[in-house]
């Protein structure tokens, strides 16, 4: 197993990959204030390179590879975001890069992995099936593989948009993020350990994928069984490297149900005017939806991504 | 016929409707960049109180009344963002709104007007009908009427947009609007007047609703009759009073095809993840579709409005 990334890795990684990736903005809005009774600060990564903060693990992770290590290329798995995230930032390094992808991810995020350049494989949606193809893929080719989120660089990347949150608004009370493989919750948690006496990260996930819950209340990885969620991005389970750190430094996770879920999703377009794809909805959803009682508090939100098939909305038939 | 507002009557707007409405941010988008050919900046008036531009005008008519002006309230016709921006408006200088629309009028914007307290008044979606209910809430009331676009309040407060737009980015060879009734058409041309010999002030409108263009070619108003177009906001016609300063001001009108209107609307959603109305779209699809050729040139463009039916989208069946 690899290991832990610390604070000091993900300050690191900020240095890495800040000349590269987008300093997103952080919203607020009055309307979605009254409506939660707390003060949301949104941190707008649907606004990143490639439509999400994929691009600041994938970034990491390709630039802190030695020449050596990068010549032959990266290649990894996924569902859609990290493969173009991977993708970009492998063509910013000006090396290839190889994608496993179900063949059921969204044609928005098929397409954008393709327009990046990489070489995509498709497989059944199941885990064994991408693990089968990825094996294929890296005995072919050489190239370094990088997961998706259980990957000491990745987290160490994805936690760098939480320091910008936190420099922009020093006096969080608590940070909620999406959680699918545990990346992004992870590597926040770690970005706020240095304060979490008095700030606390809470993660929210479908309840129809909630394995984060399940393996936090059982003490061990409880892996989801092909999860039906409308959240496409948080399908996954987490990895033996992201849920050792949730359990240490996340405070709750907390679960959001469909309805809950496209309800955050509707209002963040409709009153924010901004383009979120579902996963990014689900932390407003648990708001929204009373799964989680903030009251009072500085709230930040991590709008984890904008990468939606806009033929298929969840609100229309 | 009223007199035509000045460009200190636009300043003066300005002073007066900064303390009120968002300063909206001018975005930027490699990839569109590359689509078009150009450097667009955009001003986001989506991003704006009420969802649209029209905040502005409404604002700058509701608060240069006089107390007695005011007291009976303030009434207009609209097809939905002048009446919710007239609604708030009223509502911030706590006098009663009352609102005639069409009953074919979006949802979205049914429910915004209602929602600021506005008393609505429905009537069938011809020009006639919204007069006649107009006179007769006039005469029921003693309320004074704020036009949604002929009238000089209104395009010196629309102006406004252009004034912050050239502060933030000086060096504009030309602003395109979409063009419906002329408001927001005329009152950008306003505030570009001491600079129209080094840039330009063109507007964009739907090929289906072009009454300005072929105004323009006749030297007379030509009203549309009945148009059907995607871009709900653009279906009135020039009023005697920003025809003039449109034809004396404005370099050239640009038609859209209702595809290429989808399209810019489409383009946005995708790569800016900004939620815009087909209005707001009809200047980026007029570039899109090759309606204009800004090759090289630093091109702003005024994002009208967000407030979009999110069940009824042009590219779902």
């Amino acid at each position: 197993m690899e290991k832990e990334p610390t604070y000091e890795d993900v300050l690191k990684a900020r240095a890495r990959v800040s000349p590269l990736v987008h300093r997103t903005p952080v919203w607020t809005c009055r309307t979605l204030d009254e409506m939660c009774g707390a003060s949301l600060f949104f941190k707008c990564e649907n606004l990143q390179k490639c439509g999400a903060f994929k691009i600041r693990g994938a970034c990491n992770a390709v630039f802190s590879l030695s020449e050596k290590d990068a010549e032959k290329g990266v290649a990894t798995h996924s569902s859609g975001n990290h493969g173009a995230a991977l993708a970009l930032a492998a063509r910013w390094r000006g090396v290839p890069a190889y994608v496993v992808m179900p063949e059921n991810a969204p044609e928005v995020k098929r397409e954008a992995v393709k327009g990046y350049g990489a070489r995509i494989t498709f497989c059944k949606p199941t885990l064994e099936a991408r693990e089968q193809g990825l094996r294929r893929v890296l005995s072919q080719t050489g190239a370094a593989f990088i997961h998706p989120y259980n990957d000491g660089r990745v987290i160490a990347g994805q936690g760098t948009a939480a320091i910008e949150l936190i420099e922009d608004v020093p006096d969080l009370d608590v940070i909620i993020t999406p959680v699918g493989g545990g990346g992004l919750l992870s590597g926040t948690a770690i970005a706020l350990s240095p304060q979490l006496r008095r700030a606390s990260v809470v993660g929210a996930e479908p309840e129809e994928a909630d394995d984060a819950f399940r393996s936090l209340k059982a003490g061990r990885i409880v892996p989801a069984q092909n999860p039906q969620t409308v959240a496409d991005g948080l399908r996954t389970s987490l990895g033996d490297l992201t849920f050792p750190i949730i359990q240490r430094l996340v405070k709750d996770i907390v679960t959001v149900s469909e309805a809950g879920i496209v309800h955050g999703m509707r209002t963040l377009w409709e009153r924010m005017k901004l383009v979120v794809e579902p996963s990014a909805a689900v932390p407003l959803g648990a708001l929204l939806t009373k799964r989680i009682n903030l009251e009072g508090k500085k709230v930040g939100i991590l709008l984890s991504g904008g990468n939606v098939d806009l033929k298929k909305l969840p609100w229309t038939p």
